[in-house]
């Protein structure tokens, strides 16, 4: 299987969790795409009833053209199942790092709202250890954010403003804050870093999703392995 | 002197800190107004030279029209001093409660970008416990907000998103989030419950502010009494 097999071969394991009556949370990026996909056809060919609440607006289009009956928190206060990709998955813990795709946010408050977050991944996601050469997003407010950024650089990291190439404005993201791309080397503790991140006055939301993710279906060549937080 | 007099000679007493050369931060509400009006009296009359961060459209205004210079975060990494007002003061630690104006989020990132924190108040300000009967504002990415509402609820509070009277829309932050005024009682632990609050996914800031102030001018009718934080 090459890489996109894997990461659709790990979604369609996913989606098997999915039963009728569920609220499902649906993530974002190419992966979440393809669990997306695998729900619609779960609902067309077998008749499964769920609603979802997604995690930005390609994931809603995708799935509500799809004819997936979409909800929102004014009228859902909890989902059983939210299903996303990530950017590192630690083995063992199952802490992550996400938000290279830049929805992080409202990830991280589905994935908060939901009783169970799993994860899918290929198995290139998977590390010993979180950081190291990928940054950890980390999406602040646009007033002050150099200040911001100075504080952040206090806790170790080398922050850059994401800025997509051949674009004339930094990314935003669908909540209007930026984003920093934040260096840090491997994380020796990515809880106590979480935590300090988010006491940092000026910052939304990081990246990192500790203790949240409790299953991850992770494929490599031969088939898809289901990791349980140890 | 009655209250509105009050507020000025305190703001009058904090004016007289600002030097030549300081960038200063201005913040909101009608107490920081009378210190944005005492400044531009000594530009205007004594020729001080400053420059200025706003912490609202409305104080850069004032400002700016009184011939004020003012800066951002572009170009200055580090305010001199910043004066603002506040809901609450606690006595000894000068801790507070900040937000029933709407601005608590810019003016936390002035403030923390400042070398100081300087509080102007009348004497009804001052308080043995912070929290009773005024709410914590309590700044909220407003999608989910209904599902941060219940995780601020575990916390010990009774969120009520700030709705002006007569209007049809919940109050808007100048970043475009909602406010949650959280009424928690008397507040036995703020540092820990500012903590809490922080690491609640969807929050983005709180009223409250921990450790920032060094000195507060509190007004009564026979004069402005000088606090310095124990």
């Amino acid at each position: 299987m090459n890489r996109d097999a894997q990461r659709r071969a790990a979604a369609e394991a996913a989606a098997k969790l999915v039963e009728n009556g569920m609220v499902v949370g649906l993530g974002t990026g190419s992966t979440a795409a393809h669990f997306i996909d695998a729900l619609i056809r779960r609902v067309r060919d077998e008749g499964l009833k769920i609603t979802a609440i997604p995690t930005s607006l390609r994931s809603d289009r995708q799935a509500r053209e799809g004819g997936i009956k979409m909800a929102s928190f004014a009228n859902v206060r909890q989902l059983d199942l939210t299903v996303d990709g990530a950017d590192q998955i630690m083995r063992g813990s199952l802490d992550l790092v996400k938000g290279l795709g830049g929805a992080l946010l409202r990830e991280k408050i589905v994935a908060a709202a939901s009783k169970r977050l799993v994860i899918i991944a290929d198995s290139s996601k998977l590390v010993d250890h979180l950081g190291g050469k990928i940054p950890v997003p980390v999406e602040v407010v646009k007033f002050g954010w150099e200040s911001t950024a100075t504080r952040i650089e206090k806790l170790g990291a080398t922050p850059v403003r994401r800025w997509p190439k051949d674009t004339d404005q930094p990314f935003q993201t669908d909540g209007g804050n930026y984003i920093l791309d934040c260096t840090f080397g491997a994380l020796d503790d990515p809880a106590g870093l979480e935590r300090a991140l988010s006491h940092t006055i000026g910052v939304v939301e990081s990246g990192l999703f500790i203790g949240m993710a409790d299953t991850a279906f992770v494929a490599n060549a031969t088939g898809v392995e289901k990791l349980t937080r140890l």
